[in-house]
C-alpha cells in the first residue's frame, strides 16, 4: 500500500472545513498534517465541532505556524478575498485547491464587476483551473490550482452544460429556479440564518444579484459558443444541506434527455433518473452525488430539467476531493463513495 | 349586538375543518352549531384536536344527524367528489361555502378531463361562485355556493390576474414555480408526508400534472381575453405551513408593480411590498395575508413576480370565513385579523 | 366602548416585542403609542420583523424620545440589567410590565448571586410583584410594577407549586426535566442559535446552572413552607416554540391530579388534561394557554407531571399582557383567547 | 485481499433495511446476495429508496425465493413476532443478526407479558446472544443468532450499566429522560408520524408503558445483582435521526465519570466526553458513535449522566453490522467507522 498524501487544511473552523475533515476521515489516501483557523488556533477541533471528537487530528493552528515543506495539497477554505493573499505565498511544491470565489472567474474585469475589486493574484488566476470535475478532467489532473465552483453555480451548470453543448435548447431562454439549504452560508452568525427565521419559511434572496450568476455566464457562454446570461432566483430553504435546481428551457424533451445521458452515462458522480422522474435533496444528502431528471412541460417545446446535490459535498467539500484525487493521481472516486444520508 | 350566524362544518376531523374551528374560536359573528365526520362520529373534537381541547363545541356527529334547520351556513371540507354528493342534498336555506375542487371548474369538459368522472350535480356547478374574493366579490355576496380556490392555484392567481387584466404581461409565457408547505397533503396518513421523507428535504412533485392547472387556465385566459396555458411547477417544502409562488413574466417591472398596487391598494389582506422586495412565507403564517413582491430581472424585460400566503388560512379556510362574511352580510374583515404567527 | 388604553413598548425589536405586537394588534383594550428600539430607531417596525408589516404602528424610536405623559402602561422588554436602569426613570404615573429578569428576585442576596451584581432599583424589587397570575392576582391587579415570570420556570412552576401547597409530593426530590424551542434565545444572533446548528439535534445546556432555578428555590420554598431545591436540566429542541417540562416527583398520583384540578379549574389559561394524558407543545402553540397532565410511573409512589405551553405567549408576552389586563382593570382574558395555531 | 462474505438483509423495504445496505456500501467485508421484501418483491432497491439508487444490488424478492445456500449471514429487520417464524426455519448454517424484538428477552415469561404472546421459537430465544456488544462481545463472536438491542433501551443501558457493575450509584433511584428522532416509529405511515404532527413540537409517549422498560430490567438487575426497575419517559422530537438520554442518578459524580471512563476507554464506539460536558445528538448523526457525559447536580450526591446516539445506527444497524464483524471473523469497526454527518 502507498503512504498517504500530506494534507493540510486552511480554514478549518467552518462548514467546508469540518466536511473535508469529515470525508477525509475515511480517505485512505490522505491524511491531514496541519489545520489552522486563526481565531481558534490552539484549540482542538473536536472543541470546535464536536463530531470529529473521535478522530486523532492536529491542533488548529495559524497558517503562518503551517510548515509546508512535508504537504502535498492544501484545502483553502477561507473566505473570498483572503483565499487569494494567502495562495500566492504558498509554496511552489504545494498542489492548491481553492474553495473560495477567488480562482472561479477567468476574465479579470468580470471578477472586479462582481467581486467588487481587484483581483491581488492575477497571475495565479490566470493559471487556475475550474473545478467542474464533469468539464474539466484533464486539466485539474495536471494543474497546481483549482478552483472549487460555487455551490448554486455547480447545481445550475450541471442539467445545462451538456444542452447547450449538445444545442439541444434556447440558449437565450434558460431560467434556473433554485433552492438551497442553510448551511451554504456557513457557520458565521448572522440574523438571517437562525433557526427562528429560517425554520417553517421559505423565501427568495438575493433575486437577480447573486455572484453565482458570473458562473454561469462563463460556463455556459463557452458551452454556448455565444454570450449566455440566464435568469436567476435561489430560495433558501428551511433545511441544512442540499440545493434543487429547476430549470426551464426551451427544446425536446427527449432530446434533452438524451444529451443528459450521453454526456453522464460514465460519470461516477452523476446519476440520470428515468425519463420523467424529478430528484429530491434528500435523497443524495450528505454524499457526492448529482441527481437530474427531465420532465417535460405540458406545453410542447418547453422542458423542465432537475438537479439535487449536497451543497457541502458534491457543492464544495466533496467535490474539492474528488479534484484533489485527481491532482494527486489517487483513483478519482476514493474516499467519497459514501452513500446519501436517508433518512 | 346581533346574533351570531348559525354555522356547521361537514367534515371538521381534517387540517382545513380544524382550521376553521381555529378561527371562529374569536370570530364574533359565527357560532359552531353541528360539526361532523363521519368515522370519528361521536368524539369530542378535543381529542381529535387537542391545540382545540379549550373550546366549548359540538360532539362530531354524521352528516345525516345534522338537523340543518337552523344553520345559515355550512362550511364544507369534505373529499373531492364526496363534496358534491352532499351539497346537492342540502336544504335550500342553507349557504355553502365548498373546500373541494368541486365547484371551482365552470366548463364540466374541463372538470372531467382533469378530475377523471362526470360531475354529479351540474345545476349546482352552474350557479356556484369562483371564491377570489378579490375578483369576485359582488358575485359572493349574492351566491348560495362559493368554491374555494385551490391553495396553489390561489397563490399563482394573485400575483398574475391583474397582470393580465392590464395588459402589461405576455401571456404566453408565464412560468410559475411554486413551493408548498406539507400540510396541503391532509392529515391523511401516507408515506409521502411522514416527517423522514419530508424534512431536511425538498422536491418537485406533480410537475406539469397538477389539477391545479385547471384554475390557472380558466381564471387567467379569462383575464387575458385569450387562451392561456401556464408552465407551473409545484415544489414540497420540509415545513407545515406557505406557500411561495415565483413567477417569471415578460414585461416592464414597474408596469407590472403598478398595476399591483391599483389592484390591491384598498384589499384588507392583500400587501404589495415595497418594489424590489420579495415575501416570505413565515411572515403570513397563520394570517389571512397575502404578501406580493416584484423584483426586475437583470435581462431587460423580464421581470420576477412573487407572492406568499398560509395554505390553511388565506389558501382555504381564511379565505372561506371572508367568503362566508360576505354572504352573511358580515364585515368581511370579521375574525380574519389576526397577525401572523412569527417566527 | 370606553377608550383603549394607552401602551408603550420599550426594546420592541426582539421576538417577545415582535409577539406583543402581534397579540395587542387585535386586543380592542389597547392601543400602541410608542414603541423603542435604540439600534433601529427611526425604522419602520414593519421593515424589522415584515410579519407585522400590514398594521399602523408608531415609528420605532428611542426611550429618550417617548412622551409618557400620556401613556397608561409600558411593557419593558429590554435585556437583563437595562431594564432596571431604565424602569427607575420612568413616571410614576405609568405601571409597568417588566419582561426582563431584574425583578423576580425578591432577595437582593438572590439576585446578586445568580445574576452577578448588584441591584441598582433596590427600592422597585421591593415593591414588584412576581407576575405568575394563577398565584398572585390580587397583589397584580394593585401593583404599578408586575415582574414577567422566566419561561422556564413557569413552565416548571404551573405543575409543580399546586402540589407543594397542597403538600402531596415530597418537596425533597423534585427532578424538572425540560425541553425549550430555540426562541427563547432571542434574536440575537449567535453560533448556537444558527439553523445548522440547532434543526435536527437535540442537547442539554446549562445544566445545574440555569438562572431561573431562582425563580424555583423561591416560589417552591413558599409553596412548601420549607427551602426546597430541585434537580433542573433544560434542553434546546430544533423547533422555534413551545416547552414541555417533565417533572418527575414522589407521591400518590390521584391526590397529585386532584390538587392540579382544585387549583386550575376555574383558570381561563390553565387545562388539567384528563388523568393519565401527556401534553404536546403543538397543541398550545401561539396561544396563551398551558396544558398540564398527569401520569403515574409504573413503580408505585412515583408520577410524571407535564405542562406545556408557548414561551413567547404563555411564558412571556401573552402572560405580560394577561397580567396588564389586571393591572388596567380589563377583562383578564381580553385579547388573549386566540387558539393555539396547529399544525 | 479475502473474499467478501455473503450477506442477505430480510425485509429491506423499511428505514433499518435501508440503512443497513447505506453502511454496507462501503464495507469491504461484506457483499449484499439478497434482499427480500414481500409487498416489494420484484421493485429495484433504488425505486423504494432512491438515496441507494446509485447501487449495484440485487432485486428484492420474497424470503421463499432466497437461496440461503451461499449466504454467510442474515440480518434481519422484519417486524416484531414475524422475525422469529422466519428466522426458526433458516438453515442451521446461516448465522443471523435480528432487528426486531424478538429475541431480546432471556425469561419467556417476561417476553410474554410484555409482548403479547407466547414465543413460537422458545429454542432459538434460549440460544440467543443480546447485542450489547460492549457487554457480550465474547458470546456474540461465537453466537448463531444475536438479537439487537431497541434503541431506546441501548441509549439507557450504555451510561448507566457501568455505573451497576461498579455500584456507584443507587439502583433503586433511577430515572431515564429520554427524545428520540421519529425515524424509530419506522416508514409505514400512521397520523402521528406525519410531518405536520410531528414538526415544531415535542411530547411524551407510551410514558410508564414502553417496551424497552423490558431490557432495561433485563440488564439493569444483571448489572445490580439485584432487581431494578427504572422509571423510563420517552419523549417524541421533531427529527429524523438521534437519541439523548438525561439519566438522573444518586451517586458522587467523580466516581460516576470515572466507572464510564474505565469501561469504555478502549471501546472503539463509545467517547466519553471531558467531565461536565454534555453530548447532542446532532454530533453522533449518522455514525456509529455513542457520546456519554456526566454533569453533577447543584445538590451533592446527585448526578445527570447522558447519552447521545443515532438510533438508525449505532441504535439499530450500526450495531448490526458491528455485532455481524464479530460473528463472521472481521474486524470489528469495518465499514462503521464513517464520521457522524454534520450538519
Amino acid at each position: 500500500m502507498t503512504q498517504p498524501k500530506n494534507i493540510a487544511i486552511l480554514g478549518a473552523s467552518g462548514y467546508t472545513g469540518a466536511e473535508l475533515v469529515r470525508l477525509i476521515a475515511t480517505h485512505p489516501g490522505m491524511e491531514i498534517r496541519a489545520m489552522t483557523a486563526d481565531r481558534k488556533a490552539g484549540q482542538e477541533m473536536g472543541a470546535v465541532f464536536p463530531h470529529l471528537r473521535h478522530l486523532d487530528l492536529p491542533v488548529l493552528c495559524r497558517i503562518e505556524d503551517v510548515d509546508f515543506a512535508g504537504i502535498d495539497l492544501v484545502f483553502c477554505a477561507l473566505p473570498h478575498a483572503t483565499s487569494q493573499e494567502v495562495i500566492r505565498f504558498l509554496p511552489e511544491h504545494v498542489k492548491v485547491v481553492d474553495l473560495s470565489a477567488d480562482f472561479r472567474i477567468r476574465d479579470p474585469e468580470v471578477y472586479a464587476k462582481w467581486y467588487g475589486g481587484e483581483h491581488t493574484a492575477m497571475s495565479l488566476q490566470a493559471e487556475a483551473v475550474y473545478g467542474l470535475t464533469e468539464y474539466y478532467r484533464e486539466e485539474i489532473k495536471s494543474a497546481r490550482l483549482v478552483a472549487g465552483t460555487g455551490c448554486n453555480a455547480m447545481t445550475g451548470l450541471m442539467p445545462v452544460l451538456p444542452l447547450l453543448y449538445a444545442g439541444v435548447i434556447d440558449p437565450d431562454d434558460i431560467i434556473i429556479d433554485l433552492a438551497t439549504g442553510v448551511s451554504g452560508a456557513g457557520r458565521s452568525a448572522k440574523e438571517g440564518v437562525i433557526h427562528s427565521e429560517v425554520s417553517e419559511g421559505y423565501k427568495a434572496y438575493n433575486v437577480a444579484k447573486h455572484r453565482h450568476m458570473a458562473e454561469f455566464d462563463q460556463e455556459m457562454s463557452l458551452a454556448a459558443g455565444q454570450p449566455v446570461e440566464v435568469t436567476f432566483t435561489p430560495h433558501l430553504l428551511p433545511q441544512n444541506r442540499g440545493i434543487l435546481a429547476t430549470v426551464y428551457v426551451k427544446g425536446e424533451a427527449q432530446a434533452i434527455y438524451d444529451a443528459l445521458v450521453a454526456k453522464y452515462a460514465n460519470e461516477p458522480f452523476v446519476y440520470v433518473l428515468p425519463f420523467d422522474e424529478a430528484p429530491a435533496t434528500q435523497h443524495v444528502r450528505g454524499s457526492n452525488y448529482c441527481h437530474i431528471g427531465v420532465i417535460p412541460d405540458r406545453r410542447p417545446g418547453r422542458v423542465m430539467v432537475f438537479s439535487a446535490l449536497d451543497n457541502l459535498t458534491k457543492g464544495s467539500s466533496g467535490q474539492a476531493i474528488q479534484n484533489a484525487n485527481l491532482m494527486l493521481g489517487l483513483p478519482e472516486t476514493q474516499g467519497l463513495e459514501l452513500a446519501p444520508l436517508f433518512p
